[in-house]
């Protein structure tokens, strides 16, 4: 069986218009808009007689009316949460495509004797509460309740406080963490986020591992003073540091070798932020990622230590947080055949290829044995209004993860 | 005669006892704080048998009682108002500088034969209106009434509003404008606001030039995408950009010949400004100043070429704005030659130097001779509550304006 291309349409359409205000998509954790379009998704699984739960750790997760829930499910999902300004694909495309293949399995009048669940990770992004895969590192016990209590949106919102405000009982926290065994295999499909496929002209990748990321938080602290009585040579401008840092930074990490390193500062925050005096302190974030763990750490500690040596030249100074540090992880070879097969039974053209960006998948595969497959994007944007992918494309992604999930629920 | 370091300690600590909530001096322009500092300085000059005379464009002019206010006086003066978050030196001490001269003008028993006048400019920082330099440049016609009722304050208020709820008539705003030949010569003291004389150890600085300066605001407009999946060859970055244009202007700025010139990204704004998003927009201000009018013009220039090409290498958009470009300003030789004379007869050492920043000397020199006179500002800081001086320093040079003074009025 084929996936609908406008069923797939219709459900990625009507999702975005749960969108708060801004260009592209706006769609934090558990706001209005995000509830909206869980509410959404739930209406779509109602209709073929699925129930939902809510976890204590406010994800939303989906099976079948009667079936066991201490059974062991093949599982699909994705997250509805989004970036500010985002696109329209980013997490909508995988959620979708579950809710397609439990209409495919509903059509099929298969019986399953593996029951099949949908997943909807909540906070995957961190753009509320800071971190990032929130959701899924709750529901497999890497973050605690306590964790939860301390991040904080920006109102000072903790992400427990958001949840209970919505309704979520959070009292059998400990009781819904997921543990190996507790689920028989986890399916993700993910818009590419990047220029391969659409440059090869695949229309299928199988992810075979996803990047290990380091995330820091630096600031540096100078002096700040008036721009037009202090001579250059008595300055301790903060923000000239953060120039030279970023530039070193951007430089390291097209130097590396081996091609899959990047490495970005996306934040930057000065203060006081006043044309005529000399910025005194200035935070900027790191991301940096590699599928290859060694060479994660070794670039990290490079330029950490080069971002030290520019606070040390220029007399000012300095502090580092990591916030995030994630290894690279090697997707399972059970997950990843029953794809690469389902390609090959469909002559769908497939690419094997590494996640840049990160995914609840690689969160999964802690507990399960986790497979992913990605759907090309059009013009490599995303997080941004311009992202874009084809409904024929996500289709094709669908009926490849249609036809693994099947056979392993058969 | 010298100045008395007890009354300039007193004066200064009873006009900071007028200041609003928060850190530091907090006292803008026509609020009931700078009204109570503009009082206590009426009552010290009333107390000399001086009278104060409130100009249609808000500024406080002070001449003894009998003197003739049509005959051109010396003048000496500054500014009460401060930035928000200020010290305690900023116009306070070139403001009380003057009111201790006429103190000693009257304990002399000279009888000059040109009037002394004391002047308290209003809304030298902007910080409640915009703008910079505001009572000096309507005082001398190069703002007009309308100009004012322009400019307004957070809660809609206008410079115009804000003096007539004050009692100020501002009915003759013409005729109260200084002409060239109104005034013989103006003179303010200052705090330097940067290490020059502290690191030199001199206690006395002699204002050669008021600096030049040119402002722009430029924009980088690149391609938002994700952090992980987008390769680096691949990005179009616009804080990456941002951070080559502000390390190419914070090395030309220090190369420039002469020594005198300044160049200071205080302001960026990045946008959407997330850890794991690449920059797609990034704003920076650039101040630029210098007391020569020709290699300021070559060095925007220069920089501005600079911008361009960073933008046209990596294939992103740039727009450029200049929102500020005001000539430097050479103060008057009679005035400065009067300075450095009485250094001179009182044994102190002084030092000939520019003012990198702006004061309203500058727009006096429009219409008169103006000599400046800096004293050391401890540690450099100013326009914040470390902001210090010392008070012996502060009666050095008021002793040193005081002589100055006496000789071109007798």
């Amino acid at each position: 069986m084929q996936a609908s291309v406008d069923r797939i349409r219709r459900d990625i359409d009507r999702i975005n218009q749960y969108t708060g205000p801004g260009l592209g998509i706006n769609r934090l954790s558990f706001t209005p808009e995000h509830q909206g379009a869980v509410d959404y998704v739930r209406k779509q699984l109602e209709a073929i007689d699925y129930e939902m739960r809510v976890t204590a750790h406010g994800n939303y997760r989906f099976r079948r009316k009667g079936d066991d829930w201490s059974q062991p499910a093949v599982t699909s999902g994705s997250h509805l949460d989004a970036v500010p300004e985002g696109g329209r694909f980013d997490g909508v495309a995988g959620v979708v495509a579950a809710v397609e293949v439990a209409r495919l399995l509903a059509e099929s009048g298969d019986k399953p004797s593996v029951p099949y669940e949908i997943i909807v990770f909540s906070e995957e992004e961190g753009s509320r509460f800071g971190g990032v895969l929130t959701g899924s590192k709750a529901m497999i016990g890497s973050l605690t309740k306590k964790d939860l209590v301390q991040m904080q949106d920006q109102t000072g919102i903790s992400y427990i406080e958001a949840i209970e405000n919505i309704g979520v009982n959070t009292s059998d926290w400990d009781k819904a963490v997921i543990h190996p065994g507790d689920i028989n295999a986890y399916f993700e499909l993910h818009i590419e986020q990047s220029l391969v496929l659409e440059t090869k002209g695949i229309p299928v990748g199988i992810v075979t591992d996803i990047t290990g990321i380091r995330i820091y938080r630096i600031t540096y602290q100078g002096v700040p003073n008036h721009a037009g009585a202090t001579p250059m040579p008595l300055r301790e401008d903060s923000l000239a540091a953060a120039a030279e840092a970023i530039q070193a930074i951007e430089s390291l990490a097209q130097g590396a070798s081996g091609g899959t390193m990047v490495g970005t500062v996306g934040i930057i925050e000065n203060e006081p932020n006043v044309s005529n005096v000399i910025p005194g302190r200035t935070h900027f974030s790191l991301d940096l990622r590699d599928i290859d763990r060694e060479c994660l750490v070794n670039m990290s500690e490079t330029i950490i230590s080069q971002v030290k040596d520019i606070a040390t030249r220029r007399g000012i100074n300095c502090t580092i947080k990591m916030t995030a540090d994630a290894p690279p992880v090697s997707l399972s070879n059970r997950a990843r055949q029953a794809l690469l097969d389902a390609t090959k039974e469909l002559g769908i053209k497939a690419l094997e290829m590494p996640s840049g960006a990160g995914h609840d998948a690689q969160e999964m595969a802690r507990v399960t044995d986790v497979g992913m497959i990605f759907v090309p994007s059009i013009g490599g944007r995303s997080h941004c209004p311009e992202e874009e992918s084809r409904f024929t494309d996500i289709a094709h992604g669908t009926s490849v993860l249609y036809s693994a999930i099947r056979k392993l629920c058969l």
